[in-house]
């Protein structure tokens, strides 16, 4: 019954990683990078339940410039010691020009973030360097905004982009953003980049985390990016929304029996 | 990890059907109601592929007088009648004060439309005959507005109000609205009632249909409500979001695939 | 510069009120009917300022069962009392095709509120009476919605609708609502429609409803609603937005110096 | 009836220019530096009619790569020497990080686009500057999140932050965008930074920019930013938006009428 459509995948690789291949990808991590320890003891657990990404925020953008802004520079060198210890890849989101660089020499892949995704000049940079980027969609953003987006990225001759759905801004409240699964399907079917889906800002709610992660697995995505921290009452930014580490291993539990419950794609 | 939410379930019996039980319930039939032929054709399909309850309008709420109206009561009179010969129960939408006791005499389960949400009139009377209602969540209603109309319907006695998230309006185009799981999933964890989901209305495309359905059905849904045509391209209204038959069937075993993939509730 | 557009404009006439021509309509008065002691003194002030009509709810569209629900047929004999006293007109709310006879009788303008917008059935039976119909826009109501809904009035050979914009519904939560006033001059520009504009509930701000209605004037609006309330943190519904008496006479002041410096049109 | 507000308004004064004082200030010129033949002609015509700062982009944020992405530092010096010519100041956007010192090399205000709003590396440059700031609101930014933004700059030092509305994303597309003149008189009553008001992205359509520029001014706003262009239909952007000149020199006689007629504050 599902038409067949007539795309090409574009699989994107990092190191034995395969992102929208037929293995789901996790990222996990704590939402900023607050010490060594902290985010050691968290990689440790999300490795362990089957993530193959660390993320972690070495630069935060915050709506507040009281609000914690990231370790900066020393928080891109743990990043990668504690990747690197464990056998996972690096995630990190850049959100200067002048920072690029950094962010490429410390992790295989650049995010975008949802206030960026409209910074051409970002987009061209990190562009450049020839890293995958990780594009999450703006938090008001349409499908064709942010596939015009992603083409800043892919004319500048870098053609490994993952789409991330975080939820979108609309008058409902209950929830942080409304995740917007139809969008994740809709690309699947007619975009042939993989897309990835970040239940934890797409509800901003812990307990959401899990079920959404489920309906987005169903929904056809081919990844997930999910915040982790070990003591997520205490975590610097998006606490509420971050799940213990025994979450996250039951949560790894439950994707991998909806995704095997999908017929083959 | 899951923790239990101290809430008790509510169940809403139809006959034999449990509504918000272990079972998933779907409804699916045409828009509306055109002739008995086709309603016949459509019902039987569906009832063959495991729907228990026959959906069509005989009360058409449009945008403008001049699309179809829907046949009226002689709509009504052959839901109830395909039905009883299937073996289904009817859910149709009432639209007027007026019409309530028509519909609560020919269908088991009334129906109020997205349009209708905050016609707390037609709620009123609705809750009076004691039918179960289905709720369809108003086009803009936030979690709170949509559980404040369902007050109408408790307040006049009637405990048997099923919800049915259809999507909302958002700033996207691409699809005809944006279906909000995380409310779906929320509400299973703070509100006893049933909560059903429309991916019809809620994607406007035939293709993103079964992804989303399966979607709903991982964040939780206690059900699905479906259109379904045997020539979607001939329906006098919504044939874009329409199913054919097959693709029906099929998503009814791919549903039933994810729903076993669950934790038991 | 205005391009002057190929439109013949609709002057809604109301006794010697005429609503669309060079006169500005003012129509004030409380949220709901509540007394009549506290409606006559009301209606007094406000006609004293140069309003033409009396608003006041008699039947109250309330999110939730359990908030007043306004005091039905006595209310709508006391507008009717009050308005003939002081030589006013009546506007007030239908919200149940059964009452919209009751409401016709007793009032000269017949209002459809946002929540009604897309009651077809109340569209037509309203239109039916030949009464102007004030019809206000659907919190999420585009443009054309709102004018397909007119359209529901107009095919009931009742060519008398004014339409009213009252805010729409967006992320933002600072204002109650989002006052559009670009969607009132594009309504100027290609609808023959009389335009009003309720920045009552278009701000939800007592503070902010004397500027809003001199940019709704300037942006070309016909007339404007307002909430009075003698004691308006008294009042059972929509207190802070409500102005006093002194207020309003204010505002009556302001508008006129800003129409007056407006182009003939 | 107005209760003064307990705010300290700042005036920011560039040159013999005081923003924010009793006096509308009006910026106005090309969307996008295109020659310095055609940005002369504009800017002659503009400078005549009233306006004392010119716009126009040499960096333009674009959606897609494929669209005109502006001339770049050889536009910052057509605008520099133009303006001079003329006595005008110049208002320009800065996108990147790594362009800030020349936009404040060759003007006098420093735009921060909306599509910028929420990039703190970039806000913290331009404060860093000294120049003023044009700070536009976010297409999805709240009032809270946008005076958050303005902090970014204020926290730099630098306290000549210039609010300017630009309409808001909404689900309506009748218009370009929805202009908010609600959070405008809003922000006047609560916040002392002055307020433009940019009516050509706020609606999108030229012949709503004349009304709202009147709406604007009289909802109080402390100034408009005007899109012209000597022949719209051959503009590399916006055209559907900019006036001819014509245009807006009857704009500025009609804003100048509004402003007359208002309270003074």
């Amino acid at each position: 019954m599902t038409v067949e459509p007539a795309i090409s995948r574009h699989i994107v690789r990092v190191g034995e990683i395969s992102i929208g291949g037929p293995e789901l990808t996790v990222m996990a991590g704590p939402c900023a990078v607050e010490s060594e320890e902290i985010l050691y003891a968290t990689a440790r657990h999300v490795a362990a339940a089957g993530a193959r990404v660390l993320r972690g925020g070495a630069f935060k953008p915050r709506t507040s410039p009281r609000d914690f802004q990231g370790l900066g520079l020393p928080a891109l060198k743990m990043l990668r010691r504690v990747a690197d210890e464990l056998g996972l890849a690096v995630v990190t989101e850049a959100l200067d020009t002048r920072d690029v660089d950094s962010v490429a020499e410390y992790s295989e892949i650049i995010q975008i973030g949802s206030r960026n995704m409209h910074n051409s000049a970002l987009l061209k940079e990190a562009g450049r360097t020839g890293r995958p980027v990780l594009l999450k969609r703006g938090i008001s953003a349409t499908l064709k905004e942010w596939l015009a987006a992603s083409e800043y990225v892919l004319e500048a001759g870098n053609p490994n982009v993952i789409l991330c759905e975080r939820g979108i801004r609309t008058f409902e409240t209950a929830t942080r953003n409304t995740l917007d699964l139809g969008v994740v399907s809709l690309l699947k079917e007619t975009s042939g980049l993989p897309v990835l889906v970040d239940p934890s800002h797409g509800t901003g709610r812990r307990s959401l985390v899990e079920p959404m992660s489920r309906a987005a697995v169903a929904a056809g995505a081919d990844g997930l990016i999910i915040e982790v921290h070990p003591e997520p009452e205490k975590a610097l930014c998006d606490g509420a929304q971050s799940l213990t580490p025994e979450g996250f291993a039951h949560l790894m539990e439950q994707v991998a029996r909806i995704r095997s419950a999908l017929p083959a794609a």
